[in-house]
């Protein structure tokens, strides 16, 4: 099993090699991973961008705008990773089958089937959740409205779908069941965010938000690398293996980004200091600061529960005061911790399925950067 | 081509066989479409059930509550056709499968498939026009709120293409992906349904509904005969005439539903009196009055454009002039005569794949039950 420790600035080191902080722009990203997603990015936007042209024209038009391919007004827009994703799912794919001894080019439609269902869930997590703002842009529904926001996220399943079962390739069957069973169980994590979201900060168990964020965050990169497996005609255990190894990678994603959310800085990050902490959000560091049973945890427990101050300063104070606590009751300290022992866990979920270090290189390369973002 | 009439009650006569009027809980659906209705139910609803309980446990809920399997508080309903519907389009799957000779038991998974999608459509077009009630019940926002009932659309989306990626059958990717077409089609059908509704009565065009009507409607009767086909391996041009057979007999249904909505006994729609014009629905029989261009044509856009008078036999009152409106503008007589030849259409496609009157007969029987229903 390889060593993977986190230090103190969220940044994970794997076998002692110490990568560059990259940021969500994608600058720093280390060269391996940068090449890795470029090239996914220039095989698997062509296809989706295909895919898309054939929606209905009232529900293309959308898709088109979420994408970041046009403007609000359906004006050509830049279509950039900053705009369009950093198509970490589609890349998951095609290294995964590298990985197994597969031809990523075989698996480009799966790759794109994979960002299909990422983007449907966005749309509609965005609709329920009333988030206003998506990669630096404003959300589809705020400006389109519910109603399209919510077809075009169904058209989009639908699409991801249809491409699977016009794919020839003997695995296609099998992914298309698996990322249908994925999509079950995305929701399912929607479902248990909205409500851990409606309890109150003592009704709530870390271990109910660490299920929240697998099934949220880690079952589509599980089922991403999963899908390489499977079109590179892996055997069933290596499959799993391979999901298991995004699960975890997805699960340290998920922690390090919510270190990010309470003290990522806000020129990398895009939000204001501590606008997790203003939301009231009960992200894992939260939720591990308040299950640990120290006077802290008690002062961050009553901050949570009163209502917010008024006014800019008012609220930035309350948010600096929540943020000092969850970190004298450990919550920042434990998730540091914690996502390094997921991603250790990851690598040794990949070295059963690909021993060789060589043929995990793209793979490890990946999970580094999307736990290597600091802020 | 068989000889098709609409009288005036709304009845639709086939070959001068005039059914028994039927009702929508399916009293006196005339003996072959009753019999073929409680067959698929009986096939399909133990395969749809077991896939719903599949579902992860907190989606799974609103799932059983939304076909009538369970009340809101989780203990166990009846499930009668009532509440988990008739069955309809499961049936033409089956039917379809069997008149072109195909055994229909091989197509379950297929007609059960069909029937996920069209609950899928049903939950989230519910949230979008915020409809109270279906099947005589509370719809599954109002009860479990909105993000439940868009997270149980989406999870039996993913339900049904599962299902046929796991069919080993040889014609379930072809269907897969022919369902996967059809959703969006039906998205797009929602998408021109909440637009029209957003217009003023002068800005629609008749042309506008007939189209929406058939992405909305026809598209998913059509699919539904089409994968049936599929199923028993026939050719692509009569999968093709199957889906046309499906969407013309759909068009025909929705006229007359359009129909019983304004003239429909509440006792048997279970809505009161002109309920959609009380609601300013943009239906067929109005949009086609709107566009005669006679006195009674002005006289009802007046009535659509003033503002609903309070009280409730004021509002009765009003819907009742509008609906003699829509009459004298011949609205009602266009509707029928309408209806009867998408009727005729719609046999004329089967004939073409079917020619064998016996085997059409099913075919046959349900394309007359779902356009018989009377007010």
């Amino acid at each position: 099993m390889t060593d993977t420790t986190t230090d103190t600035a969220g940044t994970v080191h794997v076998e002692g090699h110490i990568l560059e902080p990259g940021g969500p722009d994608g600058a720093g990203e280390g060269p391996e991973a940068a090449g890795i997603l470029a090239s996914a990015r220039g095989l698997v936007h062509p296809e989706l961008r295909r895919a898309i042209e054939t929606l209905p024209g009232s529900l293309r038009r959308v898709a088109l705008y979420h994408f970041g391919w046009e403007h609000a007004d359906g004006t050509p827009a830049a279509g950039t990773a900053g705009s369009t994703g950093k198509a970490i799912r589609p890349a998951l794919v095609l290294t995964a089958a590298r990985a197994l001894g597969g031809d990523p080019a075989e698996a480009v439609r799966a790759a794109a089937a994979v960002e299909l269902v990422h983007n449907f869930t966005l749309l509609h997590d965005d609709v329920m959740d009333r988030d206003t703002t998506r990669r630096h842009r404003p959300t589809a529904w705020t400006v389109f409205g519910d109603a399209d926001a919510i077809l075009t996220g169904d058209a989009l399943q639908a699409l991801a779908q249809r491409m699977l079962a016009e794919d020839p390739h003997p695995g296609a069957p099998a992914a298309a069941a698996r990322l249908a069973t994925c999509v079950m169980e995305l929701c399912a994590g929607q479902h248990a965010d909205c409500d851990l979201e409606r309890r109150g900060p003592d009704e709530v168990t870390l271990d109910e938000c660490l299920a929240m964020a697998e099934a949220k965050t880690g079952a589509l990169l599980g089922c991403a690398c999963a899908l390489g497996a499977v079109y590179a005609g892996a055997d069933p255990d290596d499959v799993d293996s391979l999901d298991g190894f995004g699960r975890e990678a997805g699960l340290a994603f998920q922690l390090i980004d919510d270190v990010i959310g309470i003290w990522g800085d806000p020129h990398r990050t895009g939000k204001p200091a501590g606008a997790d902490l203003a939301a009231r959000k009960k992200s894992l560091p939260v939720v591990a600061a308040l299950a640990s049973g120290t006077p802290a945890a008690a002062e961050l427990a009553e901050l949570y529960d009163s209502p917010p101050p008024g006014g800019a300063a008012g609220a930035a104070e309350h948010a600096a005061r929540a943020a000092r606590a969850v970190e004298r009751a450990g919550g920042r300290d434990w998730a540091q911790a914690h996502a390094a022992d997921r991603m250790s866990r990851a690598i040794g979920q990949l070295a059963v399925a690909v021993p060789d270090p060589e043929a995990a290189g793209g793979l490890l390369a990946l999970a580094e950067f999307v736990t290597r973002r600091t802020y």
